[in-house]
């Protein structure tokens, strides 16, 4: 469904915007920490569908899903309420049944947040480690 | 698993506390809403495990889980972070395939929410509507 | 900063889309259906957005904040990983501190989830309500 | 209102009890990995209670509320609905304006997930860094 592509680095980074939401906010006026995880992954999700991929088909078709095995994420500053965000997606390795991704939140020109956020491709219904289908693999060479 | 019961009514509601934690909050500073749904559903899971029913056992042996079909929520005042909350469930009608529940939130005496939320069972597969298992319907005579 | 408009209404709603991640769904392999609630906000947010006002900005400028306090839902179908969702803003009434919005949830044609909310709009500080400021009002003839 | 403690180590860390219900869930069927940094916090904020310290309380009295600026996550396996699970927190280190803490998560003597999380102090109103109060230091020496 897409073309080879080549995979987000830094110099290219794949970028997705998110808007912040009341519901993102906690009672200290921003953006709950543990949300920059789901805007992590709102990013990825959209860098793969980028490139043709979507993970619900992905899984009909090849019973494999991608689960997050490590995160490590630094909070630099807050964002809040209505605040614009670029959340940006760079390929930093991509192994046989895992790639470690590097993440950044942006505002305005501010690096909000970063993260570094390992995937593993595992059997839907074993949870089990498996390769990343090659429809994934072949698009990136 | 469990004696057979009677539904919690209004005179004899099920009583469950949850306790506010940031990530209930929202930048008005208190629970933010749609979370009240959430503090509900804990307090039907309770009280179902108290009469010995496990959702996921359920699931497994029958192949039936219930799903949110309508919620009518009346919000009146707002928790606040660190505030003790009781969540009460009330049975209305139990009908073969169905439920409807009233459900409260209170702090100390004041009645911070309340709503009317209807359940169904469904087939998790097909997600089609099915009767209650028995072994639920049996507990309340 | 806007022209003067006119309320979205039942012949005209306000359209704003919304896509399902993984964040969104529950082990049903759905969207948790209190989550239609969030969807919902970030439609109402983005209408206001739409005639040029910003949540943020108004509470700083007014110290008036909108608070839901009626919810009633009704859920038809699920919306499952990576769907394109499109939410509705309908306004059905208008009123000096408070108004009761009409929203849906549709997919490709499919309404999979409807609601109505009552906002009301209270002083940021005490949580009294207020009314409506007139820079929101106005637009609306 | 509270007397001398000691702080949790890893012979003797705090334990704070968690079920996992729909809302934590996702479509793989399983805990959704960022609801870990939740489960971690609810333990963080029982512990800081245990020792008689309210953070909303704190929060009026001093200004000061914490905030995490570092998390670290390995997910190891999976936590799933009705599942009941542990929480661990242990001090490894407190300084005048921020403390690490390693948190882990366990069920029925199975480690599930693991993390390291530096919280800072800071004033409520301008997010900078303060010194933790010493109502929270004097409890432990």
């Amino acid at each position: 469904m897409s073309e080879p592509a080549t995979l987000p680095s830094a110099s290219q980074p794949f970028r997705h915007p998110v808007r912040v939401y009341w519901e993102d906010t906690d009672a200290g006026g921003v953006v709950f920490y543990a949300n920059y995880l789901k805007f992590f992954e709102r990013a990825r999700t959209e860098w793969l569908r980028s490139v043709g991929i979507s993970q619900q088909t992905l899984r009909e078709a090849t019973g494999a899903i991608f689960v997050v095995t490590d995160t490590t994420v630094r909070y630099r500053q807050s964002a809040r309420l209505d605040d614009a965000l670029d959340i940006t997606v760079v390929v930093e390795e991509l192994r046989p049944a895992s790639m470690r991704l590097s993440q950044q939140a942006w505002r305005a020109g501010h690096l909000l947040c970063e993260g570094t956020i390992r995937i593993g491709c595992v059997d839907a219904a074993s949870l089990r480690p498996c390769r990343i289908p090659s429809q994934i693999t072949t698009l990136f060479q």
